[in-house]
């Protein structure tokens, strides 16, 4: 099928309510081509992470939910509806799960063969759940996580370093921007010229050079007049990361961002990109076996920066794991970046709270942004952020924003938004959601939950009450994921989306959802024992019974 | 600790509405000494199935509950109290989750480290889910087994037929009673005098045969004139079963529930009683050899019985593939139970409906049973279980009944137990649950799952937004559970339970929770391809996109 997909625009309906329009504009929106990576496989971003299963899917998903009563659910399987039931006006329009296996069957090879039977589809996190927003999303996260980066080591500027990474795609894409919106010199090793260029063109990435030594020097020349600049360089990362290495280029920090997660997804050193979709879906195996010794070299290399005394992290892609598994033994030598940056805000209930147009007008995220600067004063790093994002953020879909908002602070902004489409203010409603990576919402022992201080990493029920007590709240969908960031077996999370229509109702799901939605991460960190989360807790009103 | 607990009865309340007074009566059920099998560990069956983590967490608990609003909902997380967050009338008031891991973690070693830290408990189906009712649940699946045998191969009833199994163990005790319930003749092979002994207390059991001659003679005798008996006789089934096939007896079924899945805990030929554990103990290798080579004879003679045209299955404990370890290769001549006769009850979704009293009096059970009989007139088999079920089930702990009902007939069932409360009729609020090994509820590719239709034995989608939808339909308490059954790695499941409590809005909570819970399983085997479940659906109107 060749359907072009897009979001409807403007404040006329064709499904029978805000809540189930809101629904179809987000799905549609998720296949936009300025959102999605391959809207024609129904593919949003991250390897595989689709919207639906297939396009016949597509087709009754978009009729069911034009269809949908404000007391009706819609049952979604793997990207598939399979039901419609009938519920109440408070429970969500959507119930989705995507990817998940019963434990002994979640491996690649299993869920593949689910996949080419039609059985199943790889959701990742907002692919499947209908609240991805483009590289935005990850720009934010990308942005504060260098900030910290910066904060840790070098005296809160990366001025005057060197930062290399490599993936450009639809999440890696967010890195030399964040790098250099924090001032800093991003060389960036990407294997398919076709995504270089498309950051380029969105103005993510500054420039693309010819070749490596033109890269080094462009880099080099930059870090040493403190010109923050981020530079695209063709290549396998497993064979450039290690010819840096031996050249001792002087580099600051190192991580990356290739689909390390999804070993097919990887390109191994010696296979052409244009061999690749052939080779990798004719021999799996053997495919799988030369990506991870690929893997094992590129981990060791920065490995090899680390013990030069850089800042080396992991960036979520479960790279580390699949690089032992490709035979190399220090490829835990690194942390993850949770463990080393994010927890701590995890532990304030802080997360990507993000929210889109449905009107599709810029200037209701202008309004909306200024709102946030208005109920958030005392915040300089948000309005640094809200600021420096209106100017270069350009909106992939439907305008849309993110910032990190924590445990008493989102269900401020969403009454705020809710209150705004009330009162005309602002065109149509907005859609509030978030990544499933957030505090209270994702089991995944390579990423969100590495490394937590009681050893329960692997404990998934946290998860699994997010998605029920958002059920349970009034959110209008909600969604359980197997595998997403990091791979089949390697996690389970859970997503919501909230719709603000301006309605007393919608009001009153508002203050629930986003105050227990966080509320899942403040005493998810609280069981574990961090006493930042206690401490939250307590000063907060959070309800923990065994705290007494 | 050395409490004893057991559930108020009467219609005073502790708590502050029926809908947390029933969820504190039912856990405090759960560990009722008439119910549990070890209280003081708080487990409550299958193992190490427990209700709650450890005391601590029973004492806030049951504090919580006591204090929960109408509008609040309790976290559980493995059996311990997480949270306590401000939802909405219609959400449930308690929601758990309980032994999840992330899927490469999900193995007895890590479960059993993340226990041992505290940190999870093992929460089988209805412990965890705190609406077991004892032994009950194991007599009426039996029943239902033989009864769907029955209406199989045997117009609706076992009268004039003989059945032929083994193991008179905890669960295998059942069966006796199971198939003079359906009106048959079952002669029962098992090899320690003191199991039979006490079937016989208990009047699961008629009669002990003196020796296998008279066995045969009684069971001739009984099935010619119809009459409905069970015989057991002591011996050895891989001895006893080739025996019978020689002489040519006219056996009609033939199945098994010695202890096969665990080679140690099945006796082989020429091995005494006496020496049993000493030589199992020591000598474990050539004991499981000597094992499997009796099984492998045992279910040779079940397949000679197949040949001659009788009705043979594995009833769930392995013993095709030990015999098939043990050198037989037609083990799998015959299938097991759940694909053979359970799977039809699936697909009009048909599964455990049970219902406690919370009055504690057993007249409102019997009231309930006579409006059971009253709603479905037609239906025999149903008719027979609960007559028999009345005469011949003693309660254990609070009064409780079991039937399997379908699609279509929960909520019948369960609005009718809401009228009875609310005209008085029954002296207090009825608690509606099952377990959950249910028709839309579970995914266990060794089980209940297993040989799918369509190769979908292990996508775990279904349980979670059968939980999902429960929660969105008014259920008053919901779980996800993983590893009950078929243990860690194996199975992902979840339960519900709804209240009646004479209200009108938990007449609206009823009549959606108990569409769409079992419309779960009519969804679900559509999905599959069966054929039987796309004819409910038609019927019945279930609302399927794809099929649209
Ligand atoms: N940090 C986070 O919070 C976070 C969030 C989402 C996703 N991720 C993970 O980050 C990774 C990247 O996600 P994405 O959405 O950008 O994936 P993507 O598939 O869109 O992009 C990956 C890029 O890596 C390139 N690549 C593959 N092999 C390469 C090699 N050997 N050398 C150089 N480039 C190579 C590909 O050409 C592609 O452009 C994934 O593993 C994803 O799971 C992390
Ligand atoms: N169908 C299901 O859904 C289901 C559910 C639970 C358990 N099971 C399986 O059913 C089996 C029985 O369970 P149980 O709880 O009754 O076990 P149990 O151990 O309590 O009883 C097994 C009985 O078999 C007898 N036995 C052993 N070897 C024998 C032999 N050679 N000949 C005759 N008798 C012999 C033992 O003396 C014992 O009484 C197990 O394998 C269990 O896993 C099935």
């Amino acid at each position: 099928m060749m359907t072009t997909v897009r979001a409807d625009r403007g404040t006329e309906l064709t499904a029978k309510q805000w809540s189930t329009e809101a629904a179809l504009r987000m799905f549609h929106n998720n296949l936009d081509p300025d959102v999605a990576e391959r809207p024609e496989d129904l593919v949003v971003y991250g390897g595989t992470g689709k919207a639906a299963r297939d396009w016949p899917s597509f087709d009754a998903i978009s009729r069911e939910l034009k269809n949908l009563e404000a007391d009706e659910t819609l049952l979604v399987q793997s990207g598939r509806p399979v039901g419609v039931m009938r519920t109440h006006e408070w429970a969500p329009r959507v119930l989705i799960a995507n990817s998940n296996l019963v434990p002994d069957w979640a491996n690649w090879p299993e869920f593949r063969r689910l996949e080419a039977e039609g059985l199943t589809m790889y959701g990742q996190m907002t692919a499947g759940s209908w609240i991805y927003i483009g590289t935005q999303g990850i720009l934010q996260g990308t942005f504060e996580t260098f900030a910290a980066v910066a904060t840790k080591r070098f005296n809160g500027t990366l001025r005057g370093t060197l930062t290399v990474t490599a993936g450009l795609g639809g999440m890696g894409g967010a890195q030399p921007l964040a790098v250099t919106m924090n001032e800093g010199v991003a060389l960036c090793i990407e294997v398919d010229p076709h995504r270089a260029q498309r950051r380029l063109e969105t103005r993510y990435l500054d420039e693309i050079a010819d070749d490596l030594d033109s890269a080094i020097e462009r880099c080099l020349a930059a870090k040493a007049a403190g010109e923050a600049v981020s530079v695209g360089v063709v290549g396998n990362a497993a064979e450039i990361l290690p010819e840096l290495l031996r050249r001792e280029v002087p580099v600051d920090i190192v991580t990356d961002q290739t689909s390390a997660h999804d070993p097919l997804a990887y390109l191994p050193v010696g296979v052409s990109l244009e061999e690749w979709q052939d080779y990798a879906g004719a021999k799996p195996d053997e495919f799988t076996q030369r990506a991870r010794e690929s893997m094992a070299a590129h981990v060791e290399a920065m490995v090899g920066f680390l013990d030069r005394g850089a800042e080396v992290f992991d960036y979520g892609n479960s790279i580390r794991g699949e690089a032992q598994l490709g035979g190399y033994d220090r490829a835990f030598a690194f942390p993850g970046f949770v463990p080393a940056y994010i927890r701590p805000l995890f532990c304030e209930g802080k997360g990507p709270f993000r929210w889109a147009a449905l009107s599709g007008d810029p200037a209701d995220i202008a309004k909306t942004d200024a709102a946030i600067l208005e109920l958030f004063p005392e915040n300089e790093q948000l309005a640094r952020w809200i600021k420096m994002a209106g100017e270069r953020v350009e909106f992939q879909g439907l305008p849309a924003r993110i910032c990190w908002l924590g445990y008493g602070e989102r269900h401020l902004a969403g009454l705020k938004f809710n209150e705004m489409v009330a009162s005309g203010e602002l065109s149509a409603p907005i859609v509030i959601g978030r990544d499933h990576l957030d505090c209270g919402s994702v089991a995944s022992p390579y990423r969100e939950t590495e490394a937590m201080a009681d050893g329960s990493d692997a404990i998934a029920d946290w998860p699994l009450l997010n998605a029920l007590v958002n059920t349970a709240s009034g959110a209008t969908w909600v969604s359980i994921h197997h595998g997403g960031g990091v791979g089949i077996g390697r996690s389970i999370h859970a997503g919501q989306v909230t719709v603000a229509d301006g309605t007393p109702l919608a009001a009153q799901k508002i203050e629930r959802v986003l105050t227990n939605d966080p509320g899942m991460g403040v005493i998810r960190h609280v069981d574990a024992g961090y006493d930042e989360a206690k401490t939250v807790a307590a000063d907060k009103g959070v309800r923990i019974p065994m705290e007494g």
